[in-house]
C-alpha cells in the first residue's frame, strides 16, 4: 500500500514557473514513485481510497535537494583559510586533510558528520569526490547506503603534480575502484553507485585518463572532473594535452565527455567548442556559485548554459564553497547571474523558479526520474515548517523564497527519499 | 562592583591582526567600560581582587556587531521578490509596505519582531531608516530603549518622487522631528538618539534638504542618507541639483555631508572629488555587500576605500540586502573584494581580520567608543559557544572564521550592550 501526502505542494515542472497546490495532494506507490498529485483527493484519481492521509497542515513540500559536486574529505576545512590563495590553499590545506584519509577511522569520524549534515540540509543526493583510499570510500559508499540517502561516489583517481602520499599508480588505481564496482554490484542498492572520478587533467597522466575512460565504458558508470574554472588552469591543461583543441576534448579522446553520463563542475570558462560539445553530449554542468565567489576564478555564465540548453544542477564544492545548503546556492546563483546582468542587460539574472528547476528537476535528472513530482517521479522530497518565518500575509510563492533566503535547516521538519523518510544519520558518539 | 569576564578573546585593535588570548580575561567597570583585559588576572593590573570572574570555559568572546544601514519598516519584505527589476521592486513592495507604519499598531507589531531578530544575530547597534510617520518612529525608539540595545533611528525625510501617502510637507516634518528629538533627550539614554534622515537626494526638494541641514546643525545629531548606489540614480541627482559638482556635493551644499558625524549607504561609485571630501569630512561608508549582489547595481570598492583610509562600516540594508547577520556581511564583503580583486589583482581581497575589524572597531566608532575591548571601550560583546561547529582540532581563528562562514545564531549564547547582559526583546503575544 502506499501513501498519500497532504500540504502546500511547491515544484518546478518547467523552469519558467513554479507548479503550486495550496493544500495539495501527492500520492506515493510502495516503490517510493510518484502516482499523482492533485489539488484535491478526488482528482488523484487513483486508487488510494484506503490509503491514510498524512496531513502536513499548512507546511510546504516540496523536491529534496541534489547536491552535483562536493568533496567529502574537505568536511573538516569547511569555512577556514578562506582568505588563502589557491596555491597555499591546496598545499597547506587541502592535500595533507586528504592524506589522512588512509585512515578508515579519521575517515569513518569525518564522513559520518558530512553525510549527517548533507542531511540536515535536505540534500537527498550528492555526486561526491572522496580520496585516492579506496577503504575509505568504500566507507563512504555504506554510510549512504546507511542513511537511506542516494549518493554517486568517486574514488579519486590522480598520479602527478600532486603529493607522494596522494598519487596512486594506474594499475592500483583500476584494482581498487574494481573492488569497489565489484561491492556495489553485490551488497549496495541502486541508490548508491561508484562514479569514474579523474580529479582533473593536471592530475591525471594520460594512461591514467585512458583507464577512467575504459572502467567508465565497461562498467557503464557515471563519470565526474573538473572543467575549465580557472584560466591558468585552462592553459596548463593546453600544455599538457597539446592535441586538444580545448579543455573539453582533452577529457573527450579518454572517453571521459558525455560518453556516458557526465558532470564537470564549474565551467566558468566554457565557451564556444566546449560548449557545443557538452551540449551534443548532454554533459551537465554542476555550477558551484559560492565556490565561484570564493576562490575569485571567475563566474560561470548560468544565464547563457540555460539559453543554449546545457544541462545544470547545483554544488555545494566544499569546501572551496563554505556551504553545504543547496537553498543558499540558489540564492548565489542567482546572485551570480546577477553580476553578469549588471554588465550586460541582454544576460537576464536567474528567476526564482529557474535557480530551483536548476537545483531539483534539472540536477536530479542525474540520478534517475527526480527532482519533481510528475507521476513517475521517486519521491524525494522535504517538508518545511516556516512557522517561524512566517509572520505575516505571505503567498506560498513568498513563503517558499523566504525560506529559501533566510531559512535554514532549522525549518525542515520531515525528508524523504525514494518514497522513504530519512531519519537523522547516525554519527560516532563522543563526536 | 565591575566584572570580570574569562573566555578565549578576539578582537581587532587594528585591521591587520586579530587580537588572540586564550583563556583572556576583560574587566568590565560599573559604568559598562573595559577596564583592562589580558591574558591573566594578574596582568590585569586592575583592582578586581573582590570581583567575581565570570567563566565562560571553553567559548569565543568577541566584540559585538554594528549595523550602519537597516530599513526596519522593510523587515516583513525580507527575503521576498529579490527578482524584481527595481522600479516595480518600489512600486509594489517598499513603497506600499512604509504606507502601513501610519498604522502604530501594525508598526509595533512589525518593529518589536525586527528588534528582536537584529538582537538574535547580536548586532547591538545600529542606525535605523524608519519612516515618515513619527508616532511609529517614537515607538521604534521606546523599543530600542526597553531592549537595552543602542540605536540611530532616523524619521525619513522625503517630499518629491514618492506615493502621497509617503510625501510630508517640510513644516510637518520640522515639527515632528523636533518632537521625536525632545522626547530622546527628556526620557531616553543617550544610546538611542534620532539621526537625521533625508532618504536621498531624488526624494528630497531643496527646502527639505535644507530644513534637514539646518536640524543637524541646530541639534548636532548625525546624518544618514543614500549615496552613490546605481548610475541611473546619480544621472538624476546630477539633473535634480544642477550647482552640484558631484552627488556628494549635493548633500554638502546643505551641511549634510560630515559637517557633523555622517553616514552614506552604498557608495558604489564613489570616486574622485566625493571620494575625496568623504575622507576629508570624515563621512562614514556603510558598505552594504549583499545587498550590491541582489539590487545589481554595481559592487562598492571597498579595498580602495580602506586604501584611502574612509571610514567604513558594514550594513544589511534590509530588504535590498536579504540577511540580518552582519557576521553573513562580513563573508558577502570579502567575496565583494574577491570580485574587484578577480579583476585586478593589484587590489587584494580582504582579509577576515579586515572584514571583523569594519564591522567591528571601525563600525562601532559611530557610536562612539564601540567595537573594541581596548580600554575604555563600551563593552558590548557576544560570547559564542560554538562547540557545534568545532568537531576538530581547530585553532581559535580557525574557530572564529568557521563561526562566522557556517554560524547562526543558534551560537551566540549572551550578548552584551554597553557592559549589561541583553536579554531577547518581547515581541507581541500571538506573533
Amino acid at each position: 500500500m502506499g501513501k498519500v501526502y497532504k500540504a502546500h505542494i511547491l515544484y518546478t515542472k518547467e523552469k519558467e514557473r513554479f507548479e503550486v497546490l495550496e493544500n495539495g495532494y501527492v500520492a506515493v506507490d510502495t516503490n517510493g514513485r510518484v502516482l499523482g498529485v492533485a489539488a484535491d483527493l478526488a482528482s488523484l484519481n487513483i486508487q488510494c481510497k484506503d490509503t491514510e492521509v498524512t496531513d502536513f497542515g499548512d507546511r510546504l513540500l516540496i523536491p529534496a535537494m541534489n547536491d552535483l559536486h562536493v568533496h567529502a574529505p574537505q568536511y573538516r576545512n569547511q569555512g577556514i583559510a578562506m582568505d588563502l590563495e589557491l596555491l597555499p590553499w591546496l598545499l597547506n590545506y587541502t592535500f595533507p586533510e586528504e592524506i589522512k584519509y588512509s585512515d578508515t577511522a579519521y575517515a569513518e569520524r569525518m564522513y559520518r558528520r558530512f553525510v549527517r549534515d548533507l542531511w540536515r540540509f535536505g540534500t537527498m543526493r550528492a555526486c561526491v569526490f572522496a580520496t585516492i583510499h579506496t577503504e575509505s570510500t568504500r566507507l563512504l559508499m555504506h554510510i549512504f547506503q546507511e542513511s537511506g540517502m542516494g549518493a554517486l561516489v568517486g574514488k579519486v583517481a590522480m598520479n602527478r603534480n600532486c603529493p607522494e602520499a596522494l598519487c596512486e599508480g594506474v594499475d592500483a588505481y583500476v584494482e581498487g575502484q574494481e573492488s569497489l564496482i565489484a561491492e556495489a554490484n553485490s551488497s549496495l542498492p541502486p541508490r548508491v553507485r561508484p562514479i569514474i572520478t579523474p580529479r582533473f587533467i593536471p592530475s591525471c597522466t594520460p594512461a591514467m585518463l585512458r583507464a577512467c575512460g575504459e572502467l567508465a565504458a565497461k562498467y557503464q558508470l557515471p563519470v565526474q572532473s573538473h572543467l575549465s574554472e580557472n584560466r591558468d588552469e585552462i592553459a596548463l591543461v593546453r600544455e599538457l594535452e597539446k592535441d586538444s583543441t580545448c579543455y573539453g576534448d582533452a577529457y573527450d579522446r579518454y572517453g571521459l565527455f558525455g560518453q556516458i553520463p557526465t558532470i564537470m563542475a564549474h565551467c566558468v570558462w566554457t565557451e564556444g567548442e566546449e560548449l557545443e560539445l557538452m551540449k551534443q553530449r548532454g554533459v551537465m554542468v554542476a555550477h558551484c556559485p559560492t565556490s565561484n565567489f570564493n576562490v575569485a576564478s571567475g563566474m560561470a555564465p548560468i544565464r547563457q548554459f540555460l539559453n543554449e540548453g546545457l544541462r545544470v544542477g547545483l554544488g555545494s564544492d566544499i569546501s572551496g564553497g563554505h556551504d553545504l545548503s543547496i537553498f543558499r546556492m540558489m540564492v548565489y546563483a542567482i546572485q551570480v547571474s546577477k553580476m553578469h546582468y549588471q554588465q550586460n542587460h541582454e544576460r537576464p539574472f536567474l528567476t526564482l523558479s529557474e535557480a530551483f528547476w536548476i537545483a531539483t528537476k534539472s540536477a536530479g535528472s542525474f540520478f534517475g526520474r527526480v527532482g519533481s513530482f510528475e507521476p513517475g517521479y521517486e519521491f524525494d522530497a522535504l517538508v518545511i515548517d516556516d512557522s517561524d518565518l512566517n509572520h505575516d500575509n505571505y503567498s506560498l510563492l513568498e513563503r517558499l523564497e523566504r525560506f529559501i533566503y533566510l531559512g535554514d535547516d532549522r525549518q525542515i521538519e520531515h525528508r524523504f527519499c525514494q518514497g522513504r523518510e530519512i531519519t537523522e544519520p547516525r554519527v560516532l558518539v563522543g563526536n
